[in-house]
């Protein structure tokens, strides 16, 4: 969930002032617009990483915009009248009314999430706080609410230059209180339950945007731009409140520096090297499988990437160390009659492998989120909900112990040429590219876009996506089994 | 919840003749119709009390209708295939596809009540499977899936008659097993999980529908017209399958039966006995309000009922007993210009009381399911989402330790006649009756249905509805500071 928030992103100083002329303009004019029609409100929610800025991001939408028209609200101390009310009641009184924006700092999650790092709650009363938020959210939306929820993120690393910064500055070591530097000791625990909560809670009707907060420009740019987006979508659609949720957009870098590009693509591994490194992960592997403890699990390995990434090669080295019993590999290609005629998971679900088997998928699932987005295959709300509906999938998988591993394999645009070319020249490869290879090439950014969004959604702790530099074949499929071989073991040892 | 399926509907053996001839052509012709678009799936769950007749009714389901397009399922002992995989495998192999009817007995509710009435899980277990229900139905409906929940029901007295009159018969003896005289043992944890199940699952999408079990022309004829209904709306929705959830219709009672109707309005007190208890009641209250255990809790009580049912007299009647600083009665009529900027609960939340007060409506949120449903004041999908909001708020409300007492006050037409005529005809009084008054009164039965549905669908065990026979106004006026009473001691027990 995470990935993208910790590349490092920033923006330097012209482009950010230019940039920012232009926003400030047209989000006033959106919210004159959004009070003109009072057709609905708007709510910000504001969590993560303290430190993260946060409250300066507020600061500055509050100077960017008309203040008298955002409510900035935040749920530090219950007064007395909260206190001897439900714990509901302090957010209802405090809702934007049609035509304003409400900026909520400590809202709920800010809540579930304290309690649950402190230990004062466990993940059974976690979920049952985040089902209470989801029906409140649903509710908002279904009411015509338009919700924006942000969540401000830092590395470790950052996180500790940050506070050290802040301590040196005498200008601002006013700011570190005890708490920021105990977030810093807690900073595991945090992150680990926000992801929980960020994968059950982003839904199509109110997603998460994960924001990088290291570099100020770079966070407020994109803070701004998304409620831009989003408002002027929402504005658009005219007439009454629209019973549909409102589909908020999913978000584009603004510094072109993406996950993908932040692979650094040159890594390789040398003949000997692989040699011996591949004979070694086999060997894991191999053990691994008869391991006693692979009974109490299952394993699904999916692999998706761009053409000629070299997918088919990384499976047969991870098929060439097993008994061809204990493996199946699924290909995903266009479904079968009968798989049209069901829900569109059931195709998957059918192939779950049973205790101490091992499911490989030649592409998946994320089919949704990537062909079918960037091809129009399905309409924008079937991708959108698809996020959740995966991360729900997923979830089932897991809570049964199956281990899955999900494979991203990346090249980049002049290698990916050169293979191309290879397989036209060599009769024997020539049944490998088609007409439709060439076609998705020219819609090379549109799959970076898709698979960076697919990654921010659905990589998570209980199922990581792993990014393959491939443009060595050597490299990628040592990395490739050495990934699977270190999933299976955490999942031994957990047991 | 289950009110209206304790009130002994039956139907006459020439009426039920008569219409399983109409209904089962109807189904056939819909059934085929569903073959030809193959447009959706419907799945059709069957839940409920042991011995109410969820396996006659679907042996007659597959009689009336053509059994090979209906794939029954039922999930008793899981394979080993089965148990080798996540515990959601087993369903999602037997989805029907679309354009089939699929029936689950055993699905996944009977699978967590089960474990919960036997205790093998606890609360918190039961809200996570709970949500893993909604998240799955949910989706199925995002896929263009129409989802039918039946709850078979029979009070406790009809379970044992029934489990009798079964014992006698040795062409059925044999129907009976352990588990069945077990379950009239556990009927009542049955009940109670049943009740929070229903309650948390009962969405606009995917509606649970409580029928009464006993008399087996009824419960037949009950679900054919319900399937038929809502496959008929379903089909009649053309072009592509709906990205907004299938919404399945409420259901008007077959037999002319209603939980109103069923209610003995010759109830009647003497004068002298009324002034007795009305006194002892008082007192009641007014001790209870001052127990210090009454700052622990919040009192709330709403009024609704037909037009001169003594609403206002009842109210008097509570506020006599008590000191002006410790309630409110909020009125509640149009909303104000604030209330209309905000989601539909907002003005309610606004007056939640806090801890140790007594806050007293005089009408309040059920307008929408009652006023707003039968004027068309809103769509019919907002007051159809509205019974699980109003679920969800009343939890809130519960799990804070609030206590919620909410009031019908029933009169039958006559009675109401006669007071409007008086109202007309005595000066002071005639600001009380208008023309709107006389409107109301045309729209009697469309009101009894709203009434009804009302009941069935939110009163629950957190926040039970009360009936109130109100053509004596003595009567009532004890009835309903008695059942303040009442509730409030109740709770003080728990804690």
């Amino acid at each position: 969930m995470f990935e993208s928030a910790e590349i490092g992103h920033s923006i330097d100083k012209d482009t950010y002032e230019k940039a920012v002329l232009e926003l400030r303009e047209a989000l006033l004019e959106a919210q004159y617009e959004l009070k003109q029609q009072a057709r609905f409100p708007v709510l910000i929610l504001i969590n993560g990483i303290e430190g993260a800025g946060k409250g300066e991001t507020v600061k500055l939408l509050n100077e960017w915009m008309d203040p008298r028209l955002i409510n900035v609200e935040s749920f530090l101390r219950p007064t007395d009248e909260e206190l001897a009310r439900p714990p509901q009641w302090r957010f209802w009184r405090k809702l934007p009314p049609k035509g304003r924006i409400g900026i909520f700092f400590g809202n709920w999650y800010s809540q579930m999430l304290h309690a649950r790092v402190e230990g004062d709650i466990k993940d059974a009363r976690l979920d049952q706080a985040i089902h209470d938020a989801e029906s409140f959210e649903r509710m908002l939306c279904d009411e015509g609410a338009l919700i924006f929820k942000f969540w401000f993120h830092l590395s470790k690393k950052q996180l500790k230059e940050r506070l050290k910064a802040l301590e040196k500055d005498p200008q601002r070591s006013w700011q570190l209180n005890p708490l920021d530097w105990k977030q810093s000791q807690v900073y595991d625990r945090f992150v680990r339950f926000g992801e929980r909560v960020l994968r059950r809670t982003s839904r199509d009707y109110a997603p998460w945007y994960v924001i990088e907060g290291f570099d100020e420009r770079y966070r407020s740019l994109s803070v701004g731009r998304i409620i831009l987006e989003g408002l002027q979508a929402a504005l658009k659609r005219n007439g009454p409140p629209a019973p549909q949720p409102h589909v908020a957009p999913l978000m584009s870098s603004l510094d072109n520096l993406g996950l993908l590009g932040s692979l650094d693509l040159s890594l390789t591994l040398s003949k000997d090297d692989y040699k011996q490194q591949i004979a070694s992960e086999r060997a894991r592997l191999n053990g691994l499988m008869r391991d006693p403890r692979m009974r109490g699990h299952a394993l699904m390995a999916l692999f998706e990437g761009n053409d000629a990434a070299g997918k088919g090669g990384a499976i047969r080295r991870v098929t060439d160390a097993l008994d061809p019993r204990q493996y199946r590999i699924v290909p995903i290609a266009a479904p079968t009659e009968e798989e049209r005629a069901q829900p569109y998971l059931w195709r998957f679900w059918r192939h779950v492998p049973g205790r101490g088997q091992f499911t490989i998928f030649d592409r998946s699932w994320y089919g949704r989120v990537l062909v079918e987005r960037v091809e129009g295959f399905c309409s924008e709300a079937d991708w959108l909900r698809a996020y959740s509906e995966i991360n729900d999938y997923e979830e089932q998988l897991h809570k049964y112990g199956i281990v899955l591993v999900k494979f991203w394999m990346s090249i980049d645009k002049d290698t990916q040429l050169e293979r191309f070319k290879e397989r036209e020249a060599v009769p024997f490869k020539r049944y490998k590219i088609t007409e439709e290879d060439w076609r998705n090439r020219d819609k090379w950014d549109l799959y970076v876009d898709a698979v960076e969004d697919m990654v921010d959604r659905t990589s998570s702790e209980i199922a990581p996506w792993t990014l393959v530099e491939a443009n060595d074949k050597r490299y990628a499929r040592v990395k490739v089994l050495r990934t699977i071989n270190e999933a299976l073991e955490a999942a031994f040892k957990q047991k």
